[in-house]
């Protein structure tokens, strides 16, 4: 699969610019927002953005990992919260209901049959992965239909005219996945040894007390004894990925394929960011980073990336929660870009 | 005048969090934003906090000084940019458009006729303040006419419905003031001589150059040495502050005392919280610091009341921009304290 993202054009970057620094305001004085409108502006390849049906993807899916322990939680809180998107009742409801995005769940491979339900968009690829200690997580044919299958859903998106879309997640054990795959995909630092880095990508997920964090670090050891650090992205993908995060690369890939803006969440989106960005790097433009996740090896994530997120909430809930709470400050970006008046239309006077 | 600002409940502290952790996430996963729904709910003194009305007041004064240099822009800019206001173009309209904010422009001191304007509240103490390099900036009837008015303003949104209010401002020249207000009210730290203590809380402003900002250093010095430093937070308004800093500090406390939460912006509404805070410590609680200011001297001032804003977006544009780009996430924070499912409700497993 080879997936076609188009450059950004640079002449329309100056044009941005100008529009931005003639409006009523010091120069630069909306700081980050700025940048935002710029970059708003060029993903769309337009003078005068426009954010439309703005959407999160939420995706689930198991990790047989999980039953060895990488989790504080019990696998079968997956699909239980995916019953709780589905009534509404989850933080990424609450959020998408405030600022109306849209909200999609899509079941990439929960161990758990739902039946048809509205609201769910059944994508399952297999009943949770394999468990990566014993096997590949997942089969290459597994991992391509995933990436696949993510692909459409976004290209699906983009048809019924949405260009801002939002990435979740839920899926016990998948912060476990997401440190395993940054590690193969970031590598080490010069001077570095990959224990010390692995350590670095491993943190409590979802709420690990100081033993279970050891024994999240010796599984992940373990794990890396078993299946290598391959730095190919896809096979890195099926050694050790999630259902939900192959085919959020895909859908990742597929947004940015139809020029929409992708917001980034945590540690897990940002883990399925690196296989797409290490498929295909010009997808990283039509990213906005949303927010630093206390989970620490987003940290590292980001820094591999060479961005900076724009809040800092000390969230660590995944959902695509911190993509939604970012979204605000997105359309204010392309709004005051929009509708604010120009020192010339306003009548102000410039610096003296 | 004395203000009688309700003091929290610290019982109500314990039921709001064993609500919010009882909530279907991860303990604390919502990070700043589980401290933020606590705070709502002690402040409005319920479990079920709601915001409502929300509203920016921004304020409007010409300060003497400007004249003399201390900013980059002309003093007629003031003006300007409340007509700017009035017709719906500057950031704050925007913003306060997106999220359904009420925004009402105070003329609390420009030099400037406005004449009768819907939108425009004429709350005038001034035609501008006295140069603080020559006189002090205010007279004491001056400086109690425009906290009692603010105080008045604050009380009438109260009485409209308005629970949550965030605070702006237009003032060419009002960093110089918020300046040397905040070195009257913060002082020196130990072992930091007065002069390194000024410079620390001096910037750009809307955008001096290195040699406007060398200016506008010596101008204020000199300003310290006709002046002096009161600590007292009364003495120090009248000798630096500006109309609409007074009659902000007034808004702030007649809102406490109403039990609104405050949203503050940047560094000219913080040196009019540090009054307000120096002559009633009680306010703080009730206050949400909305971001970090770029205008250097804002670090200080949060440093000072030892509280973390919530954002850091570079912004350094004023008019309540910063406060405004933060509800938001105050909304979200009540709404998931409202809305979210319980283990309990949803049939979520807590911890294994």
């Amino acid at each position: 699969m080879t997936y076609t993202i188009p450059a950004l054009d640079p002449a329309l970057a100056a044009t941005l610019q100008h529009r931005i620094d003639r409006k009523t305001k010091p120069l630069g004085a909306l700081g980050r927002l700025e940048a935002l409108a710029l970059q708003i502006g060029q993903v769309q390849g337009r003078v005068e953005p426009m954010l439309s049906q703005p959407h999160i993807l939420v995706f689930a899916g198991d990790h047989g990992a999980a039953r060895a322990g990488v989790s504080a939680y019990p696998q079968d809180v997956t699909w239980q919260m995916v019953e709780n998107f589905l009534t509404g009742g989850a933080a990424i409801n609450v959020f998408a209901r405030q600022l109306e995005l849209g909200l999609t769940v899509v079941d990439a491979g929960v161990a758990h049959d739902f039946g048809k339900r509205p609201g769910l968009v059944d994508a399952k690829i297999g009943a949770g992965t394999a468990n990566y200690l014993e096997q590949a997580a997942m089969t290459p044919a597994q991992r391509d239909a995933a990436l696949a299958r993510g692909r459409e859903l976004a290209h699906a998106l983009a048809r019924n005219g949405c260009n801002c879309v939002g990435f979740g997640e839920m899926g016990i054990g998948n912060t476990a996945a997401a440190s395993l795959l940054s590690h193969c995909l970031i590598g080490t630092t010069p001077g570095e040894d990959a224990e010390a880095a692995l350590a670095l990508l491993v943190g409590r997920g979802t709420g690990l007390d100081d033993a279970g964090l050891a024994r999240k670090r010796e599984l992940l050891a373990r794990a890396l004894v078993r299946g290598g650090r391959p730095s190919d992205p896809q096979a890195a993908l099926a050694e050790y990925g999630g259902f939900e995060i192959a085919m959020m690369a895909g859908a990742m890939l597929g947004a940015a394929e139809k020029r929409m803006l992708l917001l980034i969440d945590g540690f897990i989106v940002t883990s399925a960011l690196l296989v797409a960005h290490a498929i295909a790097p010009q997808i990283l433009p039509y990213c906005v980073f949303a927010h630093r996740s206390r989970e620490p090896g987003h940290a590292r994530q980001l820094a591999h990336l060479g961005v900076e997120p724009l809040m800092d909430l000390d969230l660590r809930l995944g959902e695509g929660t911190g993509a939604a709470l970012a979204f605000p400050l997105v359309q204010a970006a392309a709004n005051f870009l929009n509708e604010m008046a120009s020192f010339e239309s306003a009548g102000v006077s410039d610096k003296a």
